[in-house]
């Protein structure tokens, strides 16, 4: 059983400490955060501490740190508990901003960091059964791919202004699922957004709808279509198309009762909310975090949040200029 | 360029009449309907003429005779047609009632008719997809089988009266169908029918609701559920459970359209008239009297009629007393 | 937090202490089981106590006795739990003697006992959404129901020797999940049984298929279709007729991940283990528990378990007789 | 009954000479081929007469032509019959080059030209059902649409050389149906292609594979992917997102035929011939062809030949530069 740290007690650190509770390698031992209330109903429900990070950090017995706090603070986390010899799960992104992250990966990477960046998607059964088959060459060679992705409803205006924009925010999970399943560099990037749901979106200077072109050097093309909004739940579906036939990751619906009357055959809802979409993901991923601190190499780390945050920056580019970006 | 002579010129006798000109082996020579005006107009939009059944038996160019008159009068127009060297195509049921049946068997056998029964569901393409994988063998030998067959809605309480009850008029579409999957001869049924849909079917002696099991001397069994009213459309469905897995064909849809929607995704209606349902088998059904003018046996004929009347007799008697009974 | 003794730490028995351990209204207090080292070694992974029944009983911390020991030993344990005041949750069956069952059963009312009796597919999200949506009228009244519950194979012939035979041991849920959903008592039993996949069932006095029809004083029936063995998985579905259309609840797959190849397009295997199947409704289930610690009425007690067992004997019967039965 | 002249006997031409003979409203009176034998072979099937486009323009009872010779000379033949005050049935494309479609298009407006250009997947009743909700306004105002337009397998590479290219032959399907289903005018092209198939494809001068993104000034947008092989058959989906959800044309099969084994459920193979798929579209386009002879203005006609053919070009020049295009 290893001790773990969590930095952050807020809607995302609460499903990270619940998750390990019930793993069996994994045992809550600090809870930190700024606001003193917040942290100790979470500690207390898990038998863990209220601690400050320099307490933790201090603590040997800790081996591993959650990063779940704000946005901002992901980097300066990430690192002292890196240095300080803990493995590190850090939520994504790792930072909003593509020097600041890039200056982190460099001393992250000198301290030898053993560093899980927790893209959530890559760790749904679904998704990752579609990688393997892809991998695995069960259709042929992977020729193009469509991501869709479209949420059920806009977040809150206030968010949107401070999200860094929908490329960064909310695309940034399929550059990183294509970067996953092409297995090759992107060199080009075209996006063209609009703002087709929301004026007030519009307003705070961002885009609600966007269809992005990757392209990579051997001419291998991903589509990726993006909406705020989708009317039916949350739409979250992948086709591959291979050299010997099409691989698709479908949506997960809320059960598999069906009606048929007279306008048809209805199947049930769509999953509506990440969190319950991903529910199995996040304790599948908190599940390899044990793995990382066992000596398992992360599945995915800081490189690639670097790599998702430079074509998310590259299609924002694109959509402003209107022309195709070769991402840095 | 066979010559055709319809008899009867009513719903289903237009619909052969079409099939037969667009078929390029055949051709409409006769139309004979007690009715004239009827049998005129559509003998003058496929350029035949009307004639009476004598002057149609006499004419040797004539090959095949179409029998599409009213249920009571398909024994004597086949035997005479039959008797007269034709090849014929008879609607189903051969008749309604089993020793008539048998007695007109008898002597179609006596004169080596040639004879098609027409169970337009055995011309089905799905059907018959399913009846060719199970004799295949694709998923092993078949053990069970489920046959779901709903209407829409409940005929016309007239034609209940006149229907020879619902295992006779409607069921035995299913008795044939069972009859030519399970491969072996049905040595008990067990029905039990109910009156859920209308109390008018029940006051006219007929039940609008029937779960039929039949059972073949190794153990095979068919599940049949009948419904007169099915609120969703036609319901027509098999699944054939074998050794190695599941066969089985789905309901067809208006259109391959779908809408996700709040609620979930829906597909279209399935399709809900038998002349639309059918369209298709009626006309692989003419040309398969084509194949039997030019010397090919006949897929079905008169003893798998008289056979399917047996079961449908059988299952109305195990109805009425509650018992497993024995078909003849 | 109510303290729960576990009785009986076998393959079930695990499940359940997981899962009292995961609620966070319950604490796991006790495990009981003849063979030490077993019991140990559960109770040390939840921080439990080794016991005996006795202490157990005698401790007034102990609010709810989970029994999941050997079938033979349910009636003695719960009724021993349910003397001594605790809640009580008993694995199915409660026995596979119908007359032993119901003199427990009416000890049981005498001590005015708080029995949830664990029929797990009702806790199943997909049948209790179809559940709701019957008796919520959504396509008017029920009329027929058809139960598919095909096992992916059979279990060991030792198993089959002592499992009370095919009805009482497998299709006894699905009695249970008809009563349910019928919402009327079943007055008429017919069932055809037959052996097609194991000859050594047969010689074990069993049957590997079958099909059960159930009828209510008002004519609504209910088709069960039992197979020992699938070829394709866990097949468990259901559809319900109604007077205004049906509603189903399909299989569950492992992953939405389909194949569009030559051969067309294939959807993931079917959940293919009944741990996998219904771990969700394990987990429901004993967040029902605690409800019922907490007063309300259990969803489904001995009641419900000998009315099903009633079924099962009935069936049972009229396959041996191939006659219809009037269950007692 | 209208008489019809056919000008053209190869494969599409018969296919059109059928589905006039089936139409009670239209007969077959003119064959026009340069091949006599051909001409001769397909006028004797449907008894008409083979001959010159003299003396078939000369003939006043000719009230319609249908025009399905090679490409080159659909312009002038489709002039032809125009001036002489024929409807016109036209193959599409109009042409292959921009500037000679539109002098053309042009004449034809001068002489007041009822002309029916046709894209034949118009008139399938999937894409015709799903564009009918879509303006309808089923789920709200449409935002944004995906076409997969995916070929069984690439033409043989001599008719590659002499297609035009991927956007003018194959695409130019697709720039229709975009048009039809936005409902507002193209600004702005981006396409994206490659040579992931056949080397010999590149070699030629042309792409297999391709993305493009259509773009109107409202910001509605458009993502078409295109390929000359599926490895699974004809793949021709839509789905169009709108502000209250998604509505889509799914696939058609050979049949509803699936199977459940070891590995998953199977469905049929997708219909993999554009003969078969687009059957009841070319009925339905010729009956639509009867419709304008008898006044009805056509659904589709030159302009909107020109008007793919603009947005055809655009794409190709945007592959080429990898820049955005302005269609003329």
């Amino acid at each position: 059983m290893h001790d773990i740290a969590l930095i952050g007690a807020g809607r995302i650190g609460k499903i990270h400490a619940a998750n390990i509770a019930a793993d069996p390698r994994l045992r809550l031992a600090y809870v930190v955060d700024p606001v003193a209330g917040v942290a100790e109903a979470l500690a207390g429900r898990h038998g863990a501490r209220v601690a400050e990070m320099a307490e933790v950090l201090a603590d040997p017995a800790v081996r591993g740190v959650v990063v779940a706090s704000s946005t901002d603070t992901h980097c300066a986390y990430s690192l002292a508990a890196a240095e300080a010899g803990k493995a590190v799960f850090c939520e994504k992104p790792l930072d909003q901003d593509l020097s600041h992250a890039r200056e982190t990966g460099a001393r992250l990477d000198a301290v030898g960091a053993r560093m899980l960046l927790a893209f959530n998607r890559r760790f749904d059964a679904n998704f990752a059964e579609l990688q393997a088959r892809i991998a695995g060459g069960a259709l042929g060679a992977l020729e193009t791919l469509h991501i869709i992705s479209h949420d059920p409803a806009p977040p809150p205006i206030d968010y949107v202004r401070v999200s860094g924009g929908i490329f960064k925010d909310m695309v940034i999970h399929d550059f990183d699922m294509a970067r996953w399943l092409l297995a090759e560099p992107v060199t080009e990037v075209f996006a063209s957004s609009a703002v087709l749901i929301d004026p007030a979106i519009g307003a705070a200077g961002d885009a609600d709808t966007a269809k992005t072109i990757l392209r990579t050097a051997s001419g291998r093309m991903c589509v990726i279509s993006s909406s705020r909004r989708s009317g039916y739940g949350y739409d979250q579906r992948i086709e591959a198309f291979c050299s010997g036939g099409m691989i698709r990751a479908q949506n997960q619906l809320e059960s598999t009762v069906e009606t048929w009357g007279e306008g048809g055959a209805a199947a049930d809802r769509f999953q509506n909310f990440f969190l319950d979409r991903y529910a199995e993901a996040y304790r599948r991923e908190m599940a390899h975090f044990a793995d990382v601190i066992d000596g398992a190499p992360p599945l995915i780390d800081h490189h690639d949040g670097i790599a998702a945050l430079a074509l998310a920056e590259a299609a924002a580019e694109s959509a402003r200029t209107n022309m195709v970006v070769r991402p840095e």
